[in-house]
This record gives C-alpha cells, sequence and structure tokens, in this order.
C-alpha cells in the first residue's frame, strides 16, 4: 500500500512568478528546480514535512500542464503517492479494473518511477505512482 | 512554517460510492467519518503517513462543496498544511497583504481551528492552515 504522499503536483504559468509566494509567505524551503523533458515541464520541489509541493511549468504548449491551464486555470494538478513495487502495483490495478494512464512506469522527476491512473476512476482526482529507486 | 500536510481535500458526490475505490485499490485505512455542520459537508478521513485524504461530501446544495462539485466536477479542493500558532501566522500573512478567507480561525473537523487563504494569492489553490488545539 502507498506508504505516504511523495508530492503535490501544482499546474503555474510560471515559477518565477510563483516562487515567492511559497518562499516569503507560506516560508517553505525550495529543494530545487529540474527540467522533465519527457512531460515538456519544468519543475520546482518545496519540502513540506515528508512530502514536497511541486510546482509545474509548461515549457511548451504541447505540455500537458500547458493544456490543464488553458481548460482549468493554474491550481491543484495531482497528487502523487509513493508505493514499493510500483510494476506489482500497476499490475494489480489493472486486474482489478482500475484504469491507467501508464501501465507500465515511464521516467518522471528526480528518476523515479511513476505513472498516473486515470481520473475516470479515481472520482475526478489524478493520481501518480511514484517509485524512488 | 507549516510543519506538514495535515490533510488534501477532495469534493465528491457521495463517499459511500467514492470510498470502494481508495480501500479496495489505494489499499488506504479509513480513519473515520464526522459531520462538520458549519460547512455542511459529511468527511471521511484516510490516513496516509503522516497526513490525511479528507473526502468531503456535499450535505446540502448551499455547501461550498456542491458548489464546487457544479463548477468544476469532482476532484482536489485545497490542501491544509499544519502549523503552530494560527492567530498569528494569519496575522503575518495579512500583513504581508495576502489575501485571507478567514482572518479568524474557525472550527474545523475534528475540533481543529482553520482558516483558508483566498487562492487569488496563491496561484489558484486553496490552502488552509490548520492547527490541532
Amino acid at each position: 500500500m502507498p506508504k505516504k504522499v511523495d508530492h503535490i503536483g501544482i499546474a503555474v504559468k510560471s515559477i518565477d512568478e510563483t516562487l515567492p509566494f511559497y518562499l516569503n509567505h507560506l516560508k517553505l524551503e525550495l529543494l530545487g528546480i529540474e527540467e522533465v523533458s519527457t512531460q515538456k515541464v519544468r519543475v520546482a520541489f518545496l519540502k513540506i514535512g515528508e512530502s514536497k509541493l511541486e510546482l509545474l511549468e509548461p515549457m511548451s504548449e504541447e505540455s500537458p500542464i500547458a493544456n490543464y491551464i488553458a481548460k482549468r486555470g493554474e491550481g491543484l494538478h495531482h497528487v502523487a503517492l509513493a508505493v514499493d513495487n510500483i510494476e506489482l502495483r500497476l499490475n494489480e490495478l489493472k486486474e482489478q479494473g482500475v484504469r491507467l494512464i501508464h501501465e507500465q512506469p515511464v521516467k518522471g522527476a528526480a528518476n523515479a518511477s511513476v505513472a498516473f491512473l486515470h481520473p475516470k476512476s479515481a472520482h475526478g482526482v489524478l493520481y501518480e505512482y511514484c517509485e524512488k529507486k
């Protein structure tokens, strides 16, 4: 079963414009910024307890995040749950009839193996499973 | 500064219809169900590491959650951050020019003192500060 909230993904138009809110008002600690080219996003991680907030900025109009912001505006995008044995967990979900966006894990930020569940199976929430190697 | 993600609030039409996904597929543990009459919601808490998922079901059409679901559908609603000295933290934010929905804490689920920040000040995310007494 999932062990913790690994991170909460938040769609933003611009990390540079959003970071001051998180650093100066919420007073969270910036862990780092990286680019995830497979998802065409720039990502900033902020530490909060055992979890992180992940600010997702689209690097191109074809990024799923650009699409999301165009449809729904900036805001909460997904919740990533830390799991062990991600392949096994995905197979279990598939056998149970849960719709998956990724049936096999893909490479995510911080070199994790990640897979998204389909929000249609999760009552509108986009969940990610995430395994750190 | 906030210590952890206390919970992630998720708007659902029906807790009864949603719980099987969380219990049977995500395999999370149900901590309890309660009614928060001030917010006109029924709430189910699921444990995940040091945090919780909070399923929010509207008990009336006037509930802010009913309104949310009508506009945006079921899904991620808010993120609650655990803080100490909530009154002090709210005053700091106000002095910094951050818009607040509650300038004074109100009573939330599990008898916590809670206050919502305005999403206009938070790039589209609805944040709650939450202090357990």
